[in-house]
């Protein structure tokens, strides 16, 4: 009898939903829970403390639905406050940091990577400790790159621009002869074909989402770590929360992350 | 005997400080209570419902500090929820709206009048409105500037970027003959040396902080709409307030704005 398990998964706002495509691709029979926590976003530039605060928040939220793991699709709150979920949380809790070190250190040949977030996620040098902790002799380039998401949401049309933010903020690796650049960002994925255009056909491009979805898939197949039975009546339908009105979501999420969304419901009473 | 108020000014962020700026020109024998709603910040992207929400509290929380008036330095907060907090709290109410446009309105000859702003405040059609109800034929010609805002935040120091970014919004200006230029978000002042470069010598440039000092003049003028007495002893040094831990406001606030910061006080209990 297959196992069916319910996933609850929660990202600052939108990005997240391109791990929601990837984690489906990998478990397409099990159910869906996202929160996006889209009238407190972005985390990008907000302080540790504050992250955490609103991780546990979100997760808490995610745990009353009764879900059988919980990942957190955003690279900022995978950053800081994957360990406190992990102790506050009696069910597996699963990061993008963690599974896409993994995999950059898998495929780099000379051990040096690149490594493009938000703010907040680069200044926390989790990304820069961990892939020197499991790879060693690596070399971790890390460069904040602010204006992506805004450039991402904001579908700017024009390319000349979007193609010299890339540039300018691609510039260091160019000059570091990287083998290895790690998307550490939900939205990043989305500007995928324009740094590879300017990083050229050479450099390893990792997807954190990919490495997130296998890791997931990993979890599920040691289906001892869960502690209920299988569900019936199997997969239900994917839920969608956010704690701002849907509008801006359902649109930059269907027209830009090319993903249908059904209804998705506004909760408030804990997302002040 | 001179009377001494208590300002209480808010903003999503550290845009408000060139308000503040501004405002302390015009009266600089007042007290001044700030407070950035850092954690929630930016508001530009946000529902109607959120951002009453958020303003609410934020009035709230100053009007807790005993203050006499209340300055909305926040562009989409005074476009969204002006009416909401003057109808809320029986104290003076300002925003940075209405004087901008009665300055607008002052200064066009054409009265081709262009507006610039983040998505929620142009969205709001607030200031396409207001212009039109107080001048007669006027054409006002609305864009926003989503990427202005982390451009400045960020202090993006390539330039050929920031001008190319700045060319493109503006566009639509140039062939609509503008004669007047309305800076509709906090920070785009600090972009003012680059839009009169883009925009030409004879565009009026009109910057909302200046306009609504004037207004919080004359409302101290008409000191008749002040329940209290005069203030003894006068000025208090200035406080500042922020919901998220308060690194990031110092550093753009003292770098970027160019204003020296006494301590800064987070405040986190009514700001989830």
């Amino acid at each position: 009898m297959t196992l069916h398990i319910k996933i609850g998964m929660f990202d600052s706002g939108v990005g997240g939903l391109t791990v929601l495509r990837e984690v489906e691709r990998f478990l397409p029979t099990d159910s869906f829970i996202y929160f996006g926590d889209t009238a407190r976003c972005p985390y990008g530039g907000k302080s540790n403390t504050t992250i955490i605060r609103y991780s546990i928040e979100n997760s808490t939220f995610l745990i009353k639905q009764d879900i059988d793991l919980l990942i957190v699709a955003c690279h900022t709150a995978s950053s800081l406050a994957l360990d406190t979920l992990t102790k506050t949380f009696n069910i597996p809790v699963l990061g993008v940091v963690r599974p896409a070190v993994a995999l950059a250190a898998k495929v780099t040949q000379n051990k040096r990577i690149g490594v493009i977030g938000t703010k907040a996620t680069i200044q926390s040098g989790v990304y820069q400790k961990e892939l020197s902790d499991i790879l060693s002799g690596a070399v971790v380039l890390a460069q904040a790159c602010p204006l992506f998401v805004p450039l991402i949401e904001e579908q700017f049309a024009n390319e000349t621009i979007s193609k010299l933010i890339v540039k300018e903020y691609l510039k260091p690796f160019k000059e570091e002869k990287i083998d290895t650049l790690l998307l550490g960002c939900t939205h990043y994925p989305l500007l995928e074909r324009l740094i590879r255009e300017e990083i050229g056909p050479d450099v390893q491009i990792v997807n954190p989402a990919t490495a997130c979805a296998q890791a997931a898939l990993k979890i599920k197949g040691d289906a001892a770590v869960f502690t209920k039975q299988a569900r019936s009546p199997g997969k239900i339908p994917h839920q969608f929360f956010v704690s701002d009105d849907p509008h801006s979501f359902r649109q930059i999420g269907e027209r830009f992350f090319g993903i249908e969304l059904p209804v998705i419901q506004t909760v408030t009473s804990t997302f002040h």
